[in-house]
């Protein structure tokens, strides 16, 4: 395993003056993805479940539907290089031409096409779960990210349910946090038809959007949505929660499915 | 002028139960950038200062070095498009490439070029300045700061220099904050060489490496830097400070620009 957290001396100034001390300083590092043997793109992340970021960012970006669709994956460490072979290559050379670079963390998407796609589409599950559930697992959220405990520095993103947290990823970027999670869920086929996203950072259209293609019912976030973030939620049936902090929440689209005790 | 806030009606869920409010919600709206007759990018970002956001875009990514080298520049708001000519398009064809995404907020780079190319070439300025006075710049940009106050859902950034605050941009991604305050200091030909470019985001090394692209030698962050950030400073000779909050910061690279009261 790499290091994700590294001390570093550094110099505190404050009203006592300046002294030396010892930091936990997050780690950053590229990660490449080369997709049937042509580099795709490297990415800057936080060590730690490469492979997921790599199974989840070609998720998100439409390049795999599924992790059937994955002949080999392998991670040569050293050279920070994930070497993915698909099945068919096809869809992920078509795929990948038109670029959209996001507002916020980020990557590429197809935007206009993935939001047409997704339109005809919209998230039908009819799981319901309480408010103070959905707090309960917020809190959990913070309480086991850890890395950002130690150094201030990270994005958590989380999968839940009813029933509590399932898995939590961490990353610098606020994108890859939410990749690593796919990636897991894709890798070990879970039903997210039932489930919750939670993530720390803030709802842009590409979150959304991410959680649309997944067919997640419900997305939580400790942070702001954008105005067209809240319309997609509306258009594609995700119930689509925000400044979940301490005792209280927003609802800023789908409230059918939130009981209120 | 296109809104960039919009009030929503939302429910809030708290102890005493579940009601509507009009909430302010920031807006986040695509903005395709055509270089040269063909389209280039796709970016979503807070409808304002849409042509700053262009020129700082094209000067991150190394499309353009100043503005002199566009020919022409025209912003179809309705379309949401900028269209730009520059004068010798073969730079701007031949560096479009490769492409690195980021782990965080963000855009592409020509990631390991870019590093190569600023190490031979590290920000060589002597200016000082007193810690009491950054402390008081990254005050004033949090006064100034009104989006985020309204949405809590922006990230800012601002110019800085002993004298004060200089200008301030805010936009829903951290990269396009900082892209939008690159454009207005291309337009209006500012000296960076005495300047503190101050960031309410994290700073990764995306963000180190579009300050140390226009030699500016101070750079001051809110939130917490990545180590790769750290290392690029040291090597890159930019002043790094992080955690800048209340009465205190931290110092991660160069500190003889830092004056201790």
């Amino acid at each position: 395993m790499e290091k994700i957290v590294v001390s570093k001396k550094i110099l505190r100034v404050d009203d006592k003056g300046i002294h030396e001390l010892d930091d936990p300083v997050i780690r950053e590092v590229p990660l490449t993805i080369f997709l049937n043997g042509k580099e795709l793109v490297t990415l800057l992340h936080t060590p730690e479940r490469s492979e997921e970021l790599a199974v989840g960012f070609l998720r998100s970006e439409g390049l795999i539907r599924r992790f059937a669709d994955i002949r080999s994956l392998r991670f040569d460490q050293e050279q920070g290089i994930v070497f993915v072979e698909t099945k068919g290559n096809e869809l992920a050379e078509k795929l990948y031409g038109k670029r959209t670079i996001t507002s916020g963390c980020g990557k590429g998407t197809v935007f206009y096409h993935a939001l047409d796609a997704l339109k005809s589409n919209p998230v039908k599950s009819e799981m319901t779960i309480p408010a103070r559930q959905i707090l309960a697992l917020m809190r959990q959220l913070q309480e086991r990210a850890e890395l950002y405990q130690q150094t201030g520095g990270i994005h958590s993103s989380a999968l839940g349910s009813k029933e509590g947290l399932l898995y939590v990823c961490e990353d610098i970027g606020r994108h890859n946090a939410v990749d690593k999670l796919i990636g897991h869920c894709l890798k070990e086929e879970i039903d997210l038809n039932e489930k919750v996203l939670l993530t720390s950072g803030r709802v842009s259209s590409e979150i959304l959007i991410k959680t649309a293609k997944l067919s997640i019912p419900v997305l939580v976030s400790r942070s702001a949505p954008t105005e067209l973030s809240i319309e997609l939620a509306i258009n594609l049936g995700i119930t689509l929660i925000g400044f979940a902090r301490g005792r209280r929440f927003n609802i800023y689209a789908n409230q059918q499915r939130i009981q209120i005790n």
